[in-house]
């Protein structure tokens, strides 16, 4: 005996039409976002490979390559799968793929796409190359260097040649370049500083790959950069490519911590206030089961009066000025993201408005691809 | 042109056989935890409706409801469907229920099942009441006590009072008691004054109730308690049931933040390293979208020489005591949630295992029913 569960809502749609909470992505202010970045990639003549890992959603992916990216970049090799079953061939893993079961689904993966992967130590190299040479396949591979973030990654210089040397002399490989992320520089508070940081952190990438060329070695992609560097990143001279991604979605970590100005909010949260315990309080149906506050605080669209004070995992907390005091159980208030790529992955679909109008209702495909 | 993509594991498969990061539900220890906790109430003589919030899973409300449970607590009317959809009629929704999408839910929900809700404003009553009278049903309504935490909720006594009697005399509805949460004591270090204050705190809820009751009003129902608090609250005379449901699972936050010392770990997180760029640091393929840091940060399972000291979104970064410096890349490690609650939202399936063998991949149903 089945409930009745969630209906979906039709195209043409309002937002008043909706139950909350709903993650709402406004059409044109994304579309514009894309175009924005493709412009100033191209102005400056760096290729575009936007990271999926946020929207994790092949038609948006198809968007950004409509626009002039290049390929699309994946954190994981289930939503590289994802995009590839959508029939995208170019796709960076900007992570290290381990163990036998992922390298069996990258044989496989090679048959369909043309992936390119990252690798920062010989052991990883052996597996892909053993793998690859054995199905008659060649896979693109990138060296992941360490510059400064002190996560992953070999140091730039002699570390990165040697195992770059042994990627190219590897069966089965294709030394296809180096990627390296500044992710460390995002929150620099001071422009000057933070360009000067970022500069010197891209210059030991560039000067690595120039290193790798010097000694006869291919090197066409230089890749790095995320939302809150690319500005940056795209004036380094050698850089070849950027993988920013969250910037299509924009949210509050982005615009505050990371001053990213001259994009827009396109990714919110649809949600209703249920309860109002006191004047100065007021509870809406979505806590960090809904929405994420560890990398920034989510904001109210449009209402400077009204703060998210807290999220518990069910509740979200609001503290009201006395202008907002009004407010009432039942009302519907938007938040923007605090950090986009941790929101998304909470829900599973984006309800897609044009000019208002539900335009369509579209699958976070890759939610929960884990592996 | 599908890629292959990650394969279901089958039944007797070991932890080697599964790609990762895997969720891991060690069935016997899970199943002990349940017992013990029912133990513990019966010997009460209070009753047990546990929160599903955190396994999502009918199956597993199913097996607490066979171990003595009365019924279950849900956060969201999306996840309420979802265990009457697998037939389970006495169900909590120990949330505030808002909006006339939900309200036409609500009466579908109790055609088919009992549920209780909450209320803490004459308004919502009043949905409910004209939405159930007209559709000729009866629901059952706990009102939602303050008892301290200062989310959501009504004062005790007198406030309470008037609200409970407004639901008793609202037609569609019927007043089943009330329900306070004390949250805000779970982490109060001592526990002498952990004690004192939760004794303080269900006094209030326990007077209120016999306020209704003096003024001839039903209440068999006076609810409240998580896991980081039950064994206090189970002591409190007057006091009908509670709803602690992450004591199935553990965590590093319960027994660390909590004190819980008699429940077992049952939740873990298979891991793989996939990078070794220092002696002293190693990273897993495990970060933010597959485990969660903001309550307590994970352990590492058997290994107090490894310690999880950050997660970004895609990588877990571990800290390595010189006695762990001989971890491989491709090695792998179990992780215990640092909060379970919200680290099966990210999750599609338990893989359980019993005895070092895969029973079953169990769906995690009420994912992502957000609504």
């Amino acid at each position: 005996m089945p409930a009745q569960s969630a209906s979906t809502p039709q195209p043409g749609a309002t937002k008043d039409d909706l139950d909350t909470p709903a993650l709402i992505l406004d059409l044109d202010v994304m579309e514009a976002n894309i175009r924005t970045i493709a412009a100033q990639c191209a102005e400056r003549s760096v290729a575009w490979r936007p990271h999926a890992k946020g929207h994790k959603a092949p038609s948006i992916a198809r968007q950004q390559l409509d626009a002039g990216a290049l390929g699309v970049t994946c954190a994981k090799l289930g939503e590289a799968e994802v995009m590839a079953a959508a029939g995208i061939r170019d796709l960076l893993i900007a992570n290290l793929i381990v163990g036998p079961h992922k390298v069996r689904r990258l044989v496989e993966l090679r048959r369909h796409a043309d992936p390119v992967v990252c690798v920062d130590h010989a052991d990883q190299v052996a597996s892909f190359s053993r793998a690859m040479h054995a199905a008659g396949l060649r896979l693109r591979v990138l060296v992941e260097v360490d510059i400064g973030m002190k996560r992953v990654g070999v140091a730039p210089g002699e570390e990165t040649l040697k195992l770059a040397r042994l990627v190219a002399d590897s069966p089965g490989l294709k030394l296809a370049g180096i990627m390296g992320y500044e992710g460390h520089l995002l929150a620099v508070a001071d422009p000057a500083e933070k360009a000067a940081s970022i500069r010197h952190a891209l210059a030991t990438l560039v000067a690595t790959a120039e290193l790798l060329r010097a000694k006869g070695l291919p090197c066409p992609i230089v890749s790095c950069a995320g939302t809150g560097s690319y500005r940056y990143s795209i004036q380094q001279p050698g850089i070849t490519e950027i993988q920013a991604g969250g910037a299509i979605f924009m949210d509050a970590y982005y615009r505050h911590t990371c001053q990213v100005a001259d994009l827009n909010y396109a990714l919110t949260v649809l949600t209703t206030v249920v309860s109002r315990p006191a004047p100065d309080r007021a509870i809406i149906d979505a806590g960090r089961k809904t929405l994420n506050k560890e990398v920034h605080m989510p904001l109210v669209a449009g209402r400077d009066d009204i703060r998210v004070v807290s999220l518990s995992a069910e509740h979200g907390t609001l503290e009201l000025d006395p202008s907002a005091q009004g407010l009432k159980i039942g009302e519907r208030l938007e938040l923007i993201p605090g950090y986009a790529d941790l929101t998304t992955m909470l829900h599973d679909v984006y309800h897609c408005f044009r000019g208002g109008k539900l335009e369509s209702v579209l699958p976070i495909a890759a939610r929960g691809k884990l592996q």
